[in-house]
């Protein structure tokens, strides 16, 4: 109820078979750009970052969240309700540090890899789905959370899972505000 | 009910915010590329058929479908379901061509160009949804029909609807068959 009137109107759906392809015509025109994974990769989380950065007012508008008061809840919220919104799926979340900055999502399925068998043998290196991490992290940025965001596990890759990690990076101003 | 169970289990939706940013992010990419607007409309043309030469097998297993009597019918089909099903909009068609093989598509609005307010004024000559044509003309040529597919109008460039042309191309088998 509190989106403005001309985005109410547009709610149309754009079906995920268009998607999933439109998204490998990407990271294949990537593949033709750069001979180096990591160029690919890199260019995959820069573009995602862009989008975060555009994304997160669409998210704080629509999901109509309270601010987050842990690193804890940031990373269910980012799980429970922003990947449930922009793609339909809710990974599991587990912290993995003892410092609370850790954490991993955790996806039995990535719905932006339809149609993808496995990844060519001289592309072993790529993050297919590294737009997602660019996303995360240009979101957070714009709450004002630096934060680290990386495949660490992959199916494309024969894991048994996809496993994003998110590590917080804890700022001189956190450790100040902790003190008071 | 008539979808592989594999399939059906699939149902992510994936928002529409998520891929209005992604195709923009393609785009751009695509301009990063080639100086020229022609050739970034050439390669979202060629990425487009790569698309929709895969889609077809979808589109015909998740609409059943019967097989078009006419290029009328057909415009029709693409129009209220194919663009319904994957863009969640329903283009109004009309025919432009006494011959009967040329059709219009009338979009009033167009799904992937949210948050695109226009076109940069270096950029005049992009059609920046030319994916879509291309998606159309692969689809169609998996269905032994081949088209023109381009955008005669663009409300990106501010007309006052956007508007893709099909040019169904006859063909000598075409009027064979007739004459049987």
């Amino acid at each position: 109820m509190s989106r403005p009137p001309g985005r109410k109107q547009e709610n149309h759906k754009i079906s995920r078979e268009l998607v999933v392809l439109t998204y490998g015509a990407l990271v294949a025109q990537l593949c033709k750009d750069y001979e180096k994974d990591e160029d690919v990769n890199t260019c995959l989380d820069r573009m995602g970052y862009g989008i975060g950065v555009r994304l997160i007012d669409d998210f704080l508008a629509r999901s109509a969240v309270k601010k987050c008061r842990s690193y804890s809840e940031t990373a269910d919220m980012i799980a429970q309700v922003a990947f449930k919104m922009y793609l339909g799926v809710t990974p599991s979340v587990s912290c993995s540090s003892a410092a609370g900055n850790e954490f991993s999502l955790i996806l039995d399925k990535n719905p932006l890899v339809d149609f993808v068998e496995e990844l060519p043998a001289e592309r072993a290196s790529l993050c297919y789905c590294n737009l997602l991490c660019g996303v995360i992290r240009g979101a957070l940025e714009m709450v004002h959370l630096a934060a680290d965001v990386t495949f660490l596990q992959d199916r494309l890759k024969g894991d048994a899972v996809t496993e994003i990690g998110i590590t917080f990076l804890r700022k001189a101003e956190d450790r100040k505000h902790k003190r008071n």
